[in-house]
């Protein structure tokens, strides 16, 4: 089985260009707005790891969302560069957990300030939307990307 | 078939209470979310005319949209009361489609401002997407439904 | 001091019509939808607590997200009749904690699935979006809305 | 003046990346979503023509939206590359008119199908909403970014 160094170090980087429609009245990014990005993360999680979700999709699969968790520690507005980092912190052929951070750049200072963390929880089902057991094969092309996202850092 | 002016007599009210996510850093509403809107205009009118939208795809069918124009005349802000009108300015077997008219109601002086008015198209596809013609039978109640609705009037 | 009972029987029903634009791929609505009928379901709280959150603005103060947790149970979709009950679990000078419950209201049966539970936690700030302590006269008032709401059922 | 042809050729490309949130139970992209997109079409433009969004705020003025024209053409889904090209059709002291193509492109044909053609006109407004004046600073940065993307081609 996969470690939790081996998940921790298995992280993607997404950017995220603020769309000025993510605004709101308080003149900073709606809170709904990360939960959309999240899904961002975890679809280029899923890309960079050679599982792209079209492939889980055309495997017979959703992964149904079944928790949201979002720490908001600092808010952002548009133009500002946002840093997403998703990674999984736990895979299982009925579960799968994704964590996030993102992170807002200082581009002046170079520096970061921590904008939100988040972890989604999902069951996979199949296209009908009842619950399914990831088919072995999805299951280990999803633990071998992990492994090479892991060796690439 | 149906004459401009029972057309224009058969028109359904929808207000809407606007969500403090669909308002942006102007502190207005964003000019999108008024095309959701016009959706829920268009839902409306549909489910008083007794035609609900969960009919016409429980009979094989959606209404894909093919244009939209709005012309937006007045911003709008969290807590105003809003009245949206929806008629059908042409129904054929292949192509309906629909026209709006956003008020602004001031509860104090009982006055109102025009806020947008909106067109949208629509054309009859099945299902998988393919262009189809509405089914007779689907078309008929349609066609009653604005005969009911402008005879309320 | 507001007691549990008080704070737990003073609970505001929001009925929602999930919009087609909500749905998702899927065939369900997308769960990032809950998060805004969340907002929905705490807007409706304060102004049937007789504190509009347009009032809550007038004074000074914005209620800034600092966490949001839903728990998803089952899917819901288009044409679905939602009910979402809303109540403070905490009410602080500095912050608030509202908890929600989604059913899904099966209309033939009488019968209820839950669809979602979910909080969100909440910093009062002021207009520039600095942390502040809510008015005592806005603090009282809040109270003073649990109360009457709690004395209603 | 600024001729036509140097206004067409100013264009500028924006890719998009489709999120599963902007899907629909047709299984196709929400319409709406286009509309959005559209706002990042001319953010990205008046980011290439070196006149960022956000200078254009700094400066005191917001370009607000009057009328949106979008024809849909075909459908897109999850998975798909879009390329949007973005141009501005129209610049006045008080007005500016942007134009839109969409193009789904088919990575294993190189082939290109048009996905959908908008318009959208904005005034230019001052911080407070009310309808302004460009400055002739803003003015003529914006004539200058058009001239530099269109001698780029």
């Amino acid at each position: 089985m996969l470690d939790k160094a081996t998940l921790t170090s298995a992280t993607v980087t997404t950017p995220i260009d603020i769309r000025f429609a993510e605004t709101d009245a308080m003149g900073v990014v709606h809170h709904a707005a990360y939960v959309v990005w999240l899904e961002m993360g975890r679809v280029g999680w899923l890309k960079a790891a050679n599982v792209p979700y079209t492939d889980v999709v055309a495997a017979g699969f959703h992964f149904a969302v079944t928790g949201i968790q979002v720490n908001y520690r600092a808010s952002s507005r548009f133009g500002d560069a946002i840093r997403m980092t998703t990674r999984v912190q736990k895979l299982r052929t009925r579960q799968i957990i994704f964590a996030y951070e993102l992170h807002l750049a200082d581009t002046k200072t170079g520096t970061e300030t921590l904008l939100a963390t988040a972890t989604s929880e999902h069951i996979c089902v199949d296209l009908t939307g009842k619950m399914a057991q990831l088919s072995s094969h999805l299951f280990d092309r999803l633990q071998a990307g992990i492994r090479q996202l892991a060796s690439v850092k």
